[in-house]
């Protein structure tokens, strides 16, 4: 790989004609101009984007904040969103957030110092400080939210899923299959678990079956084995649930591992319901119900937004808060109905 | 968000002289330098990290091709390479390599037009072309393969598993049940693939136990129902295996479902072995006994060593063919035992 400046130094000409010949611009003669391209075919030129960057005022770069490559439910995401930014010419600076969110200020201070273009941000796992928000509020370039908001950035584009629906969704499934005494794992501290609990209230009231609040579970510490011993109490109890519906798959297969290892059988002792329709989620046995998310479409949708920003050309001053009805966008999510569930025993 | 053009607008003074205040350089009055400080406190100046990389001749970037976000394996690789990236001021630019691979060549131009410091490449998921190759082969900055080798690709720092060893443990797990009858689903298109099947020929040779080649069956469509289908013929057969070694979890899983769909009971009827250790595996019921891999600490060497080659000042013209011993780090594995795998039932 060379730089024109090589080429230049190589072919003993000035960085003037170099450039000339390279960008097929008159003021070299033909003689230079061949041996210019020859060299630079032989030397495999690559022209700096760091300078054209610096020139056009674009970097043609978009920062990525993750907070969680692990799975393959934030990893579609991402996939959905590099899909669509690569085609449109852009390359993404990834950060890992989890691994940064000690200084989330300093992650956005790289993303500035890099001159990207806009942001697409899963948010932080805590809530971001003040200083934080402050930084966010100066970036001065297009934003979009993903997946889930965070209180102080209710004025960012965001695009998600139909969480609250698919919470009804799933629990008219248990409703319909005649399930009254349902669980709920629950994970209040993320905007998306916050709306699947609102969905399960709302389905049980439109049905008029009352919510056994000592049933409402809070995941506290996401990845734990919290769900595995919930699920393990609840199931003990001298009134057990006859359906458990889940924060997501993960959580629902801690569900049922906690019901298998008790003896119990799924659909038949137990019904159980997960959010996100994770690979895992029909490889196991029984497969599991739940209810199906797109997140590759959801890494399209927050891309696309973002690029039209861009194309736009909306980069320069458009703070967030001058925005008067921020970009909301919702995938849509569906039932999958598998076989963890069934009508309940009795 | 502003640049020093715009401090120095604002101001009303030269770029020489804001750059002069900023940088704390000398050639500027003390009220004037006072005047552009506070000024680029008050409207978020951020030096222009893109200046710094043509200046400097290094971008503090690294490329990385990832052929697949959408496990928690590569992910947890990514995030391994992105802590040590970060932590010595690297940042990544991600390009996805699955949705890339047509145009394999145009993501090392990106790359070389980046000006990217070095690489660290999940091998693409099919051989490269020749003109692929030869465009890796002029990047002339360091590159490390992580995970899995490639053909043409032998010359290059490698940071991969132990999947020979691997292959050899799962097997005498097996065997040391009592389990002569063995199948294996293996996955030769790949180099991760051909060790831990090698693996497995090892230790059936050394036990000396007579490998059944029908029952070495291979995975040519990888996330296809092949694993399924193969496990449910074998099971429905004349002579059925009383274990299956499979190349990974998933696949292992997919074993375990097809028995499960025969009606047929895991450990007692079947032992299956994964590869990884996937938190699927220890999520599921029976628990599955698999080979563990540490992919953090496979990401954490790769960057490592890319970030070694660095520091050493080797970007400059350190082709990979004129390094006589590429570095090779196989991050060690280890066998856990969990609920999938018992004596045979004969």
């Amino acid at each position: 790989m060379s730089s024109l400046a090589e080429i230049a130094r190589i072919c003993g000409v000035s960085l003037g004609a170099t450039s000339k010949a390279l960008n097929g611009k008159s003021g070299v003669s033909e003689a230079t101009r061949q041996r210019i391209l020859t060299t630079a075919a032989k030397h495999s030129y690559r022209p700096n984007r760091l300078v054209h960057a610096i020139q056009s005022g674009r970097s043609m770069t978009v920062g990525l904040t993750c907070n969680d490559f692990h799975s393959d439910f934030s990893g579609r995401i991402v996939e959905g969103m590099l899909e669509k930014l690569y085609g449109a010419g852009y390359d993404a600076i990834v950060i890992n957030w989890d691994l940064c969110v000690h200084d989330g200020e300093k992650v956005l201070r790289t993303f500035a110092e890099r001159r990207v273009d806009g942001l697409l941000m899963f948010p932080p796992a805590d809530q971001p400080s003040q200083a934080y928000l402050h930084e966010l509020q100066n970036f001065q370039r297009p934003i979009v939210v993903v997946d889930q908001t965070f209180f102080g950035g209710e004025n960012y584009d965001f695009v998600g899923s139909q969480d609250l629906e698919g919470g009804i969704l799933a629990t008219e499934h248990l409703l319909n299959l005649g399930h009254t005494k349902i669980a709920n794992f629950c994970h209040r501290k993320t905007s998306t678990g916050r709306a699947r609990l609102e969905g399960f209230r709302t389905a049980m009231a439109k049905h008029g079956v009352a919510v056994h609040e000592p049933w409402v579970r809070e995941i506290k510490h996401y990845g734990s084995n919290e769900p595995y011993q919930y699920a393990r109490e609840l199931l003990t109890g001298d009134t057990a649930p006859t359906a458990i519906l889940a924060f997501n798959d993960w959580v629902a297969l801690d569900a049922m591992a906690a019901a298998s290892d008790l003896g119990l059988q799924i659909p038949r002792d137990l019904s159980v319901v997960g959010f996100a329709d994770l690979r895992a989620a029909s490889s196991v046995r029984p497969q599991l119900t739940t209810v199906a998310q797109d997140p590759v479409e959801m890494g399209r949708r927050a891309a696309s937004r973002l690029l039209a920003m861009l194309e736009a050309g909306k980069e320069e001053g458009a703070t967030p808060t001058d925005q008067q009805s921020p970009f909301l966008s919702r995938v849509p999510v569906r039932m999958v109905t598998r076989q963890s569930t069934s009508i309940p025993k009795e």
